[in-house]
């Protein structure tokens, strides 16, 4: 089998940023190292991780005394990291800098009086994160859903990291007719709008796509949900165990995707075994 | 035939305001009394304020001196205010608030480092006179029209404050996925919206649609448009002069919207006219 793969698949900037810093402090630490909650929305790689030594917790109050604590690439909540500040706990951030940036614009916007509106989901990591650091009432808009009324003049809209580009359209545009003022500031990582637009133009050229990553991370399944719109033949999986071959019948070509917290050698996995079919 | 009137038909709260406030001044001053561009787009109504000695120039250097100059409804572009105020001319300025509000959001957000796009007619007086308090770039977007590539990190959007709903709602959501920041301000008056939502109830419940008014008044012709698009049978006239009786064939109620500067005894003509209809 033909396999074509994503220019843009795999780790993005950010992951590989956050995990490099977390295998530095895995080899430097004295006492036990935990990430707050899964670092990265990869089973396979948080699988990894275990094995070097690294646990994962979902709370501050989970850790003992002289633990060093790392905040996964999707941030966290403000309080949790207040809290392990206060305990005297050693905290490295490994926050993504585009998650930052929502967090810090979510801060700013509600000082200044603006009620927060973040497109995405309540139940993600990074959204619960950046909802933590607004000062003011603060809404989330699932996308696709409806947008509930919201009692203000001056709204602020972000999106979530890997928000959809037609959805953080949908929401500000409505917002622009229902408030006197709607203050939007995209962000939407960098990577997300290309990775998109590769799967979108992959798709197009292929017989079925398969998209590799966490089941759980939210940018892996857009991935999936794009290629969907184009090639109803879109499988996404999280690594080639999960493959059948019936689902390449009469293929010729197979486009490969992944989410931005897919390691390479998972990606790797999933073409091998896919360019060992007929 | 039954004749049913919108109830927001005629004059809104500026138009009124400007017309009490000239003839006022038409009634006062001891020079010629003259205004910047139709005081407003009805040429009925302009014509009524001629015959009361209010005369209508361009622009500023057409004037004598002693001459009171009357700033329409549309408000005036900048300098040419500025040239009547140098000169001492006596100027009353008749601007609706509601287009000053653009005025000054152009002007501030300019002064802010944003390009300002706004979305409506080049064309149209209040859109030249918003366009000019702009401080730096500025961009007019054509409602229905394409959407120019624009370089710049923040954008602000407002809107004639005829717009319909819809366009601005489109252009706000187009550019907040192009730029950092778009900061839209809804400039969009109450009256045009108050209006827009019951000249669709009203042709939702008639067999055919009068809208009256200039040719030239941007809010009517919108009234127009979106009538049309509920009832194809929807004419838009200045007077019952260009009414014809073949239009209202076979219909029991004709629904009658009018723009915000169509004066009441013009409306009152055509719902006479239409009323002797068998």
């Amino acid at each position: 089998m033909d396999v074509k793969i994503a220019r843009t698949a795999g780790f993005c900037w950010g992951v590989r940023r956050t995990v490099d810093k977390v295998m530095e402090v895995a080899g430097q630490a004295d006492g036990p190292v935990v990430t707050l909650g899964p670092i990265i929305h990869n089973p396979q790689a948080v699988a990894r991780f275990r094995d070097k030594g690294v646990g994962t917790v979902n709370a501050v109050g989970e850790v003992a005394d002289g633990t060093t604590v790392v905040v996964r690439t999707h941030g966290a909540i403000r309080d949790e990291l207040e809290r392990a500040k206060a305990r005297g706990l050693e905290v490295v951030d490994g926050t993504c800098p585009y998650v930052k940036y929502p967090q810090a614009i979510a801060q700013r916007l509600s000082e200044e009086g603006y009620h927060v509106v973040i497109v995405g989901d309540a139940n993600h990591a990074e959204i619960k994160g950046v909802v933590s650091y607004s000062k003011g009432p603060c809404t989330v808009v699932k996308p696709g859903g409806e947008i509930p009324e919201i009692k203000a003049r001056k709204v602020a809209v972000i999106a979530q990291t890997t928000c959809i580009g037609a959805e953080f359209e949908r929401v500000v545009g409505a917002l622009a007719l229902r408030h006197r003022e709607v203050r939007a500031v995209n962000t939407i990582c960098n990577d997300t709008d290309e990775r998109q637009a590769d799967a979108r133009a992959l798709a197009r050229e292929v017989d079925a796509v398969v998209v590799v990553g966490g089941k759980s991370s939210a940018n892996t399944r857009h991935l999936a949900e794009i290629c969907r719109e184009i090639q109803p033949r879109t499988w996404h999986v999280e690594t080639e165990a999960e493959l059948d071959r019936a689902w390449f019948a009469g293929c010729k070509v197979v486009g490969l995707s992944a989410g931005a917290s897919t390691p390479d050698w998972v990606v790797e996995g999933v073409a091998a075994w896919l360019r060992a079919l007929p």
